[in-house]
């Protein structure tokens, strides 16, 4: 996603407590209380401009959300979508996935989701995808045993290696559709990134890991 | 594949002993005497009329191959094309692939091709599809240790479920194209239904997978 210079975004994140999270590794252990229930948690990485985030939270009420974005020119999108649906169950956090082991606890997270991740298609860059090993390490840590991953993407290189990289760590694959929108899947929530690249022809690929 | 009625067929496998296996049974642990060598041994499960199995042997001459085709009336296609390329490296077997333990020792086998196998779409045949989970068991008593299995189909129903169930037996998923005739492997021997298949304008999805 390209990032446009918005010197104003940092201030407004700052302006909304209740849904971008100030200072996450505070929270560290204390998300039930930071939501003000036990319900579980499903987060989503690179939320981007936050239409999956807040859809899935407007769908299901009885989970809370956290969408974890790097870029602040583009969080700054998915806030207004929640200002706009006034949500109590979806909040923003500005960080790196890299640093999610020192926001959350093991556990604490019950579902991760990774939508139309960067495919850093050359391979000397394959350590920066999302589904590299050692990513799937780190989620690892933050899910309970048999954790879950729900990835889609459209591109189908990210796709086969994702696949691979599972399987290598020793996940196992619970459902795949190599055609989504073609196929009997109920409830899909499209992002921004899904409605663009369908719209131009492009097959949506998915599935649901589980670590073991 | 359409089975029509070809009584001569019998008999004209009969007439081949050199390539058509005459008493399978009779032959299981000495697949080595059988062949005169100790080259590996690659089997093809549902050969058809051949042409991959044939294809495979003149590429590749260190490797002794094995064709395994239910059906009298398409066997007879393949030994045809054999009796032609006079191949030394290539047998061809008509018997059910439910049988392969009574013909094949722990580890005789060194890899198992799958190509465009039966589809059986209904969720109720999904035991007959030859990448269910009894099939991969059968499969691993005649594989050494890591011993793979390499699997191409058109069929997105089949490749998706049989991308789940190798991952729910355990299995590792080596190598996957999701596109394999826009992808860079190189040496495809193709398939009759590939052929088929591709001339339709069919993606051809393929994959390497390895037990545990
Ligand atoms: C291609 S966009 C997809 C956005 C959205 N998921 C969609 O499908 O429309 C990828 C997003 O992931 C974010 N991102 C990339 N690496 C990240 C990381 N390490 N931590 C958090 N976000 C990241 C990018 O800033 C970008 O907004
Ligand atoms: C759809 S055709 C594909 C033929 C060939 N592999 C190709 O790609 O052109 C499937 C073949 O598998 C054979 N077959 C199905 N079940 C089998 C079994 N249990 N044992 C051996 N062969 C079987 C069928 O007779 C048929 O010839």
């Amino acid at each position: 996603m390209r990032q446009r210079n918005k010197p104003w975004a940092r201030e407004k994140l700052a302006n909304y407590p209740q849904y971008i999270i100030q200072e996450p590794k505070e929270q560290k252990g204390k998300w039930q209380v930071c939501f003000g229930n036990n319900r579980p948690l499903h987060i989503e990485i690179g939320t981007g401009k936050g239409r999956f985030i807040t859809g899935m939270a407007k769908q299901n009420p009885e989970i809370n959300y956290i969408g974890i974005e790097l870029a602040e020119s583009v969080i700054v999108s998915a806030l207004d979508h929640i200002i706009e649906e006034e949500l109590p169950n979806v909040k923003l956090m500005n960080i790196d996935a890299a640093e999610l082991r020192e926001v959350f606890e093991k556990g604490e997270v019950d579902r991760i989701y990774l939508n139309f991740s960067d495919p850093w298609p050359k391979k000397r860059h394959a350590k920066r995808r999302l589904t590299y090993q050692t990513f799937l390490s780190l989620y690892e840590d933050i899910l309970p045993p048999q954790g879950e991953i729900h990835f889609k993407t459209d591109n189908q290189g990210l796709f086969e290696y994702s696949l691979m990289s599972f399987s290598q760590y020793g996940m196992i694959l619970k459902y795949v559709s190599l055609d989504l929108h073609q196929s009997d899947y109920e409830g899909n929530i499209m992002t921004e990134y899904e409605e663009k690249f369908s719209n131009k022809g492009s097959r949506i690929f998915r599935c649901e890991v589980q670590y073991r």
